[in-house]
């Protein structure tokens, strides 16, 4: 990449030095002596590393053998409550770049971080933060991760521009984070737990508590109150979860939809594209995947439940015990056109999930060229979404007319939930409306209202230096 | 990689200019600073890009500003209804390259492409048309794609060159695909729409409608008009889809495995492999994979129905109808086998499928050496195909002797579709005989009969330019 | 990546030859010119090649000549039977680089490899062994595997720089793999079917057979046998798999976490964590992700079976035959729980485990961070070995107490799967207590008992040489 006269001597002969001899060691030794790098690695016992721990390239060293040898950068694998340890070879270290790679213990917030420590420890070294985020799986087998970023920060110009050459010959992708004030995020980035996940989890499972205790109320708790003895409270296991599922799964799947129609209004309503969208539409928009997984995945329990329930039924021969005295009823032809159908739009809406499930896999989106996504994305998703409007609806069939439909003056719970998606599949047919689609399309495209140019125009004027 | 004599002087201090402020402009510019080149953006209005939209090292210009400081290379990201719009830089770009990255605007299959028309009211630029098959995402995110390719052509040598150089720089991987009137297919490109699925899906549709049609005839509109008053038009919604389900899944499944003995036959009587084969040959070959996923598809919706199936029949009451005056029947234990066995295949089959399409995911196929593929997807899918024509055979069972299968003279559709899997399964079994077998790995190793090089000898002295 | 003045001259104006023009030729030739390697492939019979196949930038020549315009790299991509044929050529590829391409043609454990071979027939080139292990299809795509590694050996050190920096170019990620005595493991590499699944499969067909057996001693042969006539082998084959599959699927799921218990309690014991651990325990750590997903594949299948088997009793009537003589049994609630509960964790537990075979998938695994992963692995892995146990236990609800549960004094099989998670279970447990958990802590940081270092020391000093 960049000519020779541009890359420092360190480089040209590369000579770096590991300090520590655990797991990460080995792994950063083995990922540098596969990238051509020539490695010595510091051990405070060298003698106590069992042989062919590390590759034969790997030059074993006591710590200040090691750190002489290393031209400019120095790997510190140790834990960094032993950073004190080390003081010794503070000279030796001088005017050398320490790579901090530890990782926080705990959700640090306040404190210094591991890497201003370091800078602290060893204040005539160049202390650069980064390959925490690393898995030592990823730096042995380097495999399908050919620009993983790395992100790297530091307050010397010079440091950090060293390590992010070694980081690309070593086929990461450094992202520059700034100062070495930034270190605490990114020591804290590998202790985050599914960041993105929390709040679609959260809503769903407010959702589930919401439709599970309804339920309960309306199905068991009232009619137990009411009628003294009737116990139906075996139904909270299994009927009542099942009964949530799908209600939870609906609503969950027009969340996906609703941010998208809302982001539509708002761009129709401004008259242009270019205003940032408040910040948590802009979170909302893109916690859509993970809202659609959480949806397909109660979705797939409601399925598997409601093959289990016949089961039972099979097994406990309670069946037998209530089927024969309805045995004079009648061949129910419309009972099984209802059921027929409320099955088949079922398991339909429930594989065009599958498909928009597994077009989320990074590998199978990415083949996809944008229409094709977008196809998916947005044209199965819709489809997904009338299949389950329809499979609730009929469901429901005609029962939502009838007064016995509503014991207690409450709904059933499939009512509820059908609520929502109706209003998203309204609102986005009343987008396809001719007069609003070609004025919509004309502003993703760059086009602007005259009055939302006056508009901003003005707001510059008052606020120039927004 | 190139020694850096052989590098241009603009790429060794890049500055590359973007003009537009669009989604794809900050992506673009995110991905190029972080491949470490200064990017300058040029903007019809500049006041009004939101702060914080493109990265701090991106530097923000009018167009004019932007145009001057690149030093050769000029990203044009606006929609190309705006090209004319741009005329006034004419002279400003005047020996520079400039980047045509739009998209078709629909299937232009005449009139010149956008960049095309970029070079004739730019004739002074080298305009190279490119990376516009790259979505924002991919930019953005730059993970999992260190390779992914970027289709490049243009009139101009040297602006090819520079582009493929930025691609490489960027972690894409530049495919040269000559002048630029192939510009059109390059734009056209992002707009189809899975150019490798229609076929298999318009086959696998042609035959569910032939199997669903033959199955209306035959249990529905036939009895119907000949008995009268039998109404069995319930089963449309989901009996008769589940019933031509296994039969599209079988067939399909064949389908998937007749091209390859056919083109074993083609080389044992041809008997050389360096002949091509006919090229519908060739496209059938290729779509091997999708016929595969629509047979798992086919198959899955069949299992998932056939659970369903139950479940209709005990919340509907109709067995219980029907079960009490069979009930002196004695315990059938030949009936129990049959659809144990019956079940046990089916299930298998299903499972072996399942494997197969986890196997076709990019990453986990990645990972199979060429045995290993071959054995997965030759080995284990004749083993699907085996289950699935034992799980056909023993679901009929002896009912095929019996008068009764053949109302109207036409028979069950199961039988219909065991017929080519069959056809497959034997040829298959024929070319695995000895004789046979040698003969066709010599072949496959560049071993060629005489009789072959005496037909192509004689064809190319009789035919000297072919 | 290296400066200019360390290239070698023929890389910068880098023609290379292939010998041979099959479809490994073709697509060799197809990634080198995408790479911007000027190729020159070499064929015995030119005309023969069908236009076409190779791209415009190929020239196509006989062997002599394209020979002749390689400046130093010549692919043998001709089968090793042949390579006697190119003896001929042996002054002209005197002193370039021939890299041999070829697999093993059966798992070659005596004799020479082929590399070797084709050392003895040019002793005056410079053979270098590689590229055999990639396949034609990614060679033509090359996406998504920005760093697929190539495995290369060479006695000659020249040779090797050079075939090692072409790789690179090629966007592989090349690994040295020593002197050409090597060849032999790499070219039998690509003929290894499954290498790390052989184990676990064998371990879980055992486990199968075990319970299967025992389920049939137990449950059809001595009863056959006790009784006479009393027949229940078309148990054979669905109930009795059904019953043999779940145990199967809980003993696997228990040897996944039994490995990572036994490294605690070495590491508890040896007081340091800086000994490794004896081969076959870090073979069984090796496996842990084969076991587990064979114990998810046992564990659908049980569950699709045990859908399945109501599905039978429906259709065959045998239910309505039995069921009519209980019908006079109270409504057993008690019954109701215990299915409804056995049932709700069976499901869950199922659901668990697809969410862990999903994270084992490559590229989502990838995008987990080390938190995330142990997360994912260790903590859902043992909430579903929790859930799998307490289906098992509410399956057998209080049947365990009975005499009848024992006939012929065996207790039933799912007693027996039982008896292994319960005691990794508990273990998992036990490393819980705050002593243990802390002391193991402090281990895996790096900590060490004094005991283990005199240990140690004193070995050292007894076997100085170790």
């Amino acid at each position: 990449w960049s000519p020779a006269d541009a890359l420092p001597v360190c480089l040209t002969s590369p000579t770096v030095a590991i300090l520590g001899s655990g797991d990460f060691s080995r792994s950063l030794a083995l990922r540098l002596v596969a990238s051509g790098v020539r490695v010595v690695v510091g051990s405070r016992c060298v003698n106590r590393i069992p042989s062919g721990l590390f590759p034969d390239a790997v030059e074993l060293r006591n710590q200040e053998g090691a750190v002489s040898q290393a031209v400019c950068l120095v790997f510190m694998a140790v834990f960094p409550e032993h950073y004190c340890s080390l003081l010794g070879l503070q000279s030796a270290l001088a005017g050398k770049v320490l790579v901090d790679v530890s990782n926080g213990a705990e959700m640090n917030i306040h404190g210094p971080s591991n890497a201003e420590r370091l800078a602290e420890l060893f204040p005539d070294s160049l202390v650069v933060k980064g390959f925490n985020t690393v898995s030592t799986w990823e730096l042995q087998t380097g495999a399908h991760d050919g620009s993983r970023q790395v992100m790297i920060c530091s307050n010397s110009t010079e440091g950090k521009k060293k390590v992010v050459q070694l980081a690309r010959q070593m086929g990461f992708h450094p992202v520059d984070m700034g100062g070495l004030s930034a270190a605490r995020e990114i020591e804290v980035a590998p202790l985050r737990l599914f960041p993105s996940w929390s709040g679609p989890v959260v809503v769903t499972f407010l959702l589930f508590l919401f439709f599970y205790g309804y339920g309960f109320l309306r199905g068991i708790l009232l009619p137990f109150l009411a009628q003294g003895g009737h116990n139906a409270f075996y139904r909270l296991a299994l009927d009542l979860v099942n009964e949530s599922l799908p209600a939870v799964a609906l609503v969950t799947l027009a969340l996906v939809y609703f941010p998208g129609l809302f982001a539509a209004w708002l761009q129709l309503w401004r008259g242009t594209k270019y205003q940032r969208f408040p910040s948590w539409l802009d979170n909302w928009l893109q916690r859509r995947k993970q809202l659609g997984l959480l949806s397909f995945l109660c979705a797939a329990l409601h399925g598997v439940y409601s093959l289990c329930l016949p089961l039972r039924r099979i097994t406990l021969h309670s069946v037998s015990l209530k089927v024969p005295h309805k045995s004079s009823e009648p061949w129910d032809e419309l009972g099984v056109w209802r059921s027929d159908l409320y099955l088949s739009c079922g398991v339909l809406g429930l594989g065009v999930l599958s498909l928009l499930a597994i077009t989320s896999l990074p590998t199978v989106g990415n083949t996809l060229n944008w229409r094709e996504f977008t196809f998916v994305q947005s044209g199965l998703g819709y489809i997904a979404l009338t299949l389950s409007i329809m499979h609730t609806l009929f469901f429901g069939w005609d029962f939502a007319f009838h007064i016995e439909a509503y014991p207690f003056y409450m709904p059933p719970s499939y009512l509820l939930a059908v609520v929502v998606p109706c209003i998203v599949l309204v609102c986005r047919c009343f987008l396809l409306l001719p007069c609003i689609f070609t004025r919509l399309t004309r502003i993703r495209r760059g086009w602007e209202s005259k009055l939302s140019q006056l508009c901003i125009d003005s707001k510059l004027r008052s606020i120039p230096q927004f």
